[in-house]
């Protein structure tokens, strides 16, 4: 049964169904039960690999990382343990350093798997007892985490899962020469999601650019534009013509070109053909 | 290095280099012992399940194939072996009927891995030998099969590592109830195609649908529009306005609207809901 928008909704939704039809009401984190299963993880880690020297794991309410750390630090309490939290929802970071489980704000994040907005009563403890650090990561790194598993690692991680690649990616915390595990928690990921992730992150090499290009307002113009663009190999894949705004000339028009491209040195190919062809133009990002 | 735009034209260029600087030229599939290293990914089936009844692999020029094929029928005779090759390519299905190579007509597919015109020399021969069966499997199928992939196993295949699982998943062939493995061959796949692979794998289940709604042209008449929509929980991505073309009263407008929805029930209330507000649309496909 799908109830809510959010964890929050769906959560009360359960509680409310589980008192009105008598049901057992299991916690997706604040259990000792779910908690011990997901320890199962640290066991297996030390299996695979005994010289491990840190694990890096996402913090939702902090079920999966209790267990993890609390396997690995009573087996060797030498592993660093590193919990990574979304920066939109610190939730559990706030309560280590208050002292207590805090609400914080209601929040979006990409992240969706580990937006929780309070950490639970019987994790607190442990992550405060077990986990060493907790660091935070932004949107645009979960993002990026996704697309280079997906790129080198072929596998589709949801926003929750890349978080703790994302950390380890971005330097969050010191592990240089260290034996490092990082688990990737969840692959839950809606492939519309997915589309407009690859799509940013190709806006951002570079390998799809949109460029506001001048023309002059006569048969052939385009045509001749497009001999450039496809002589240095750039594949248009959207186009909008503009007459009247953006402060176009009359008798002239702005053309919105969206191309795929191979990257920045590609994209530096291209725009030194349109100015040698002398086309006044701009890059819309 | 890259060069050329297909395997052919890369081919010819390895061929051309090898020769003027004396190098040793690696054939991609028609040489024993790439053959013979392929055919170790038999033995690990036998390994990992030695009760398997068939197995299933794409076919490019026949090197992954004979080395399988060979290891599993040597060991174990009565294991089917079934080849999957690109309708748009079919060159080792030409071949074995043929009783040699058969260089095809230059054709793009999705797989672009296995998109090779001529079978190989070595390899036909093997594939006449230890192949049960080819078949072939279609562009839609093969970005089906990606996408299955993906949302189903968190797996990034490319379109010739999906090829084999096309051929299973639309039944090219008959294993009801037998112990089959399908051989997933590359994950070589570009962010940007799969991007187009998912929007297309949308268009197609109607999570992501285009109307062409006309509407009365006057201050007011988008907002009731999306009104209508907002209250059905359609999530619109793009507009596109047309005033003076597609069959458009004079005074009014036909505007295009991309949605997001969560499949075809969702999409025939949108349709019923706009039907019940007395708008005139048609969907565009």
């Amino acid at each position: 049964m799908l109830h809510g928008a959010n964890y929050d909704e769906a959560y009360e939704e359960a509680r409310k169904r589980s008192q009105e039809h008598n049901l057992t009401f299991i916690h997706p984190f604040d259990d000792c039960a779910v908690i011990a299963g997901q320890a199962t993880l640290g066991l297996e880690l030390l299996e695979q690999a005994p010289d491990l020297e840190a694990v890096v794991a996402a913090i939702g309410g902090g079920g999966l990382i209790s267990g993890v750390a609390c396997a690995l630090k009573e087996t060797n309490p030498r592993i660093r343990v590193i919990g990574v939290q979304t920066a939109r929802l610190a939730s559990m970071k706030a309560a280590v350093e208050a002292g207590h489980p805090v609400t914080l704000p209601v929040s979006t994040t990409l992240a969706d798997g580990i937006a929780v907005r309070r950490a639970g009563e019987l994790t607190l403890p442990m992550v405060a007892k077990y986990v060493d650090e907790i660091v935070t990561v932004e949107e645009e790194e979960i993002a990026n985490a996704v697309l280079l598993l997906l790129e080198r690692e072929k596998i589709l991680a949801e926003g929750a899962g890349a978080a703790s690649l994302a950390a380890l990616v971005n330097q969050k915390f010191s592990c240089a020469g260290k034996k490092v595990a990082v688990v990737i928690s969840g692959g839950n990921m809606d492939v519309t999601l997915l589309a407009r992730i690859i799509e940013r992150g190709l806006v951002k090499d570079g390998r799809l650019i949109r460029l506001r290009i001048h023309l002059p307002d006569y048969p052939g113009a385009l045509h001749r534009l497009t001999g450039v663009l496809a002589e240095h190999r750039a594949n248009i894949v959207e186009t909008s013509y503009n007459r009247a705004y953006f402060g176009v000339e009359f008798g002239d028009t702005a053309i919105d070109l969206t191309m795929e491209t191979r990257g920045s040195e590609h994209v530096d190919e291209i725009t030194a053909a349109l100015s040698d062809a002398k086309y006044v133009f701009e890059r819309i990002t």
